[in-house]
């Protein structure tokens, strides 16, 4: 017997019809034998639709307090329903808000961080055969005040409370059957992956495969809490994401193929190669709020250099104003720009041990005649931007050359 | 300075600009240096849409926990959104839900009663010049769990709150001016009265007045707290409740005249008189959860009695099928039974003091050739049933012949 905390997303609790689905699978679980723990979402486009009231209001720093009050009610709602139905479907249930069950974070309110979760409660319900309902998302800091984990913050929830109650596995159903090799939307013979190691899962999240939240996931390794993500919709396995150590078999070279078209990327052309360049041209963008993902200076060539860096590209225009007053400064020949590139990057943890990745992957790339216009490197990811129109012809290339179908 | 509770129900909160003006009234309050401690309601028909979400899944009475979870979340959001309305305005406020200021509740899921409030945030934030603003219809038992009070609870909240802090004033913001000597829709010369004492607001209430919840004026007669019933879509003065002994004048005969249309009349013809026919007729009529309003039964005659007595007009079918049963068992002659009546009651304390009220009412109404079906009387009320196309014709002539205009 096992102790599985599940948890539901938006998609898979929309509906009462849906709800009722959920509580079959939940019963179906109990039924060979595991004890669960359940932690679910607001229900379909619930969040989206209280957002919109407290845009409407008008969100500043001194009301993300009641933001957070406003915003985890989604959540509540999810719970009482899902107790309903299990109840009507003979299952004992009982639902708790954050504060119930007394998930404490800190009083970051709309990106709250998990602190502790008292399990006393869920014990007593796990003992008395009744399945915990908990609210995802929410917490109190130590005032009793409620918080919000931000965005995708039920997921951390699951893992948290996985975490606490030395949970066998946490279950993240969604509305797809796993991790994919790539989004199948791009490639028709992208397979669904039956391992990852936390490290890949990370990357892939992090790249664009929105299927799990980051944080969840950075919790769940620093915890070694074994993820499983599946389908609410179909009886397949999903992905198993473990440690490293624990998937007991070589692992292949390459996992997957990630990408996003959510980049711009800004260049600053003839900057002196001093000391010092690099953050008096990033600071004034950081300062501006605009993160930076890559970020790469070519060798210097008659002492003067090019750098070039890639931000969101909702944020490419002011980060282009930014930069032009920076030019300025720092006597730059030139900045340009571009909001018409794509990132695609390799993820394995098997690269570690390979030579030869990178070399094959570029290669792959010329044959399609597809120019690499920025390379950047982890040790178990290699990350390039090319021109978003090769995107789909590029992911097809590689995914059919490392042979992940 | 005085303290003072303000509560503002459903259709005073149904949208942001609704809840701005709200948030322009409680600054002006504060402005004529008054303290104040606000009450909300759920947004328009949130409460109703949360309701449905609830029927769809069937409520049967081992998931009304879950129900009173589902329920709350509606007052809660009303709470953040005004405490965001009024920070945007530059006045600090805070939200609470029921669990929050520890509104502690006996465990009767959807029907709670308020057992105690701790009044310490509450104090200390009178005490920081923040507005509080408080979940109305919400508690929590002694374990932790949410409890609902029953539908028109939040006006029962501001009241216990009131008390609790020793208020000067609980005022319950409507969308009507105040209590009406009947309603304006049937009298055009109806009038807004100034004052009222708790057992004429009982008495009106409880006769289809639907400004006040019953249990609040009970709750504020109990504890003394003079209520005030206001409209927030203006600046009128309202109707001041308070007990009798405050109201430091002679009392009117009349205050006002109460009317409804749902009710119907059952009546059992020909049955014996003897003891405990009235308990053998109404025992089985109770027993089917079927609430008896008034109850008449006619002076013997040749050792047979008739007995008639009124039900909810949503029960009428029902009673009349639990009553032809009854009837065979107590040898009844007959059963019958009118779903088109209505009940029209005067109210007024000075009744007390002055006879020929109820000659003055049947010599009104039969001037308009309107026959009385049945006649119930209390101490400041008399209720007659009449035929229901009569109602209107009734009330306009009782109005004026008592002057009440």
């Amino acid at each position: 017997m096992s102790l599985i905390v599940q948890k539901y997303g938006g998609t898979s609790v929309a509906t009462i019809a849906r709800l009722e689905i959920v509580a079959q699978r939940i019963i179906a679980t109990r039924a060979q034998g595991h004890d669960v723990v359940v932690v679910v979402s607001a229900m379909g486009h619930e969040t989206d639709r209280l957002d919109e009231l407290a845009q409407q209001v008008g969100i500043t720093p001194e009301v993300h307090r009641e933001v957070d009050v406003l915003l985890s009610t989604g959540e509540q709602v999810t719970t009482a329903l899902l107790s309903m139905v299990l109840a009507n479907q003979g299952c004992a249930a009982r639902s708790y808000t954050g504060g119930q069950i007394k998930i404490l974070t800190d009083s970051a309110h709309t990106k709250a961080r998990i602190l502790n979760i008292e399990c006393e409660r869920l014990r007593s319900d796990l003992d008395a055969s009744v399945v915990a309902v908990v609210a995802g998302f929410q917490g109190v800091d130590e005032r009793g005040n409620i918080t919000t984990l931000g965005r995708g913050g039920s997921d951390t929830t699951a893992v948290a409370l996985a975490a606490a109650l030395g949970a066998d596995e946490c279950q993240i159903y969604t509305d797809v059957d796993g991790v994919y090799t790539t989004d199948p939307r791009v490639v028709d013979d992208a397979r669904c992956l039956a391992r990852l190691t936390f490290e890949e899962m990370l990357e892939l999240a992090s790249l664009g495969s929105r299927v799990l939240h980051t944080r969840a996931v950075e919790f769940a390794s620093k915890y070694k809490v074994p993820i499983r993500v599946l389908s609410s919709f179909n009886d397949s396995v999903g992905t198993l994401i473990t440690s490293e150590d624990d998937s007991g078999m070589e692992q292949p070279i390459i996992s997957g193929i990630a990408f996003t078209k959510d980049e711009a990327k800004l260049t600053v052309l003839g900057v002196k190669d001093i000391p010092g360049i690099a953050s008096k041209i990033l600071g004034p963008v950081s300062d501006a709020n605009i993160e930076v993902d890559m970020i790469v200076q070519n060798v210097a060539a008659d002492n003067s250099t090019d750098f070039t860096f890639t931000v969101r590209r909702s944020d490419y225009d002011q980060a282009l104003v930014v930069l032009r007053s920076v030019a300025t400064q720092v006597e730059a020949r030139e900045v340009n720009g571009d909001n018409r590139i794509a990132k695609l990057s390799l993820v394995g943890v098997g690269m570690r041990s390979h030579a030869g990745v990178a070399a094959k992957m570029f290669r792959v790339l010329a044959a399609e005649s597809i120019n690499i216009q920025m390379i950047s490197t982890s040790e178990i990811k290699i990350s390039v931007v090319i021109d978003e129109k090769y995107l789909e012809l590029a992911v097809r290339a590689l995914h059919s050359a490392f042979e992940l179908a």
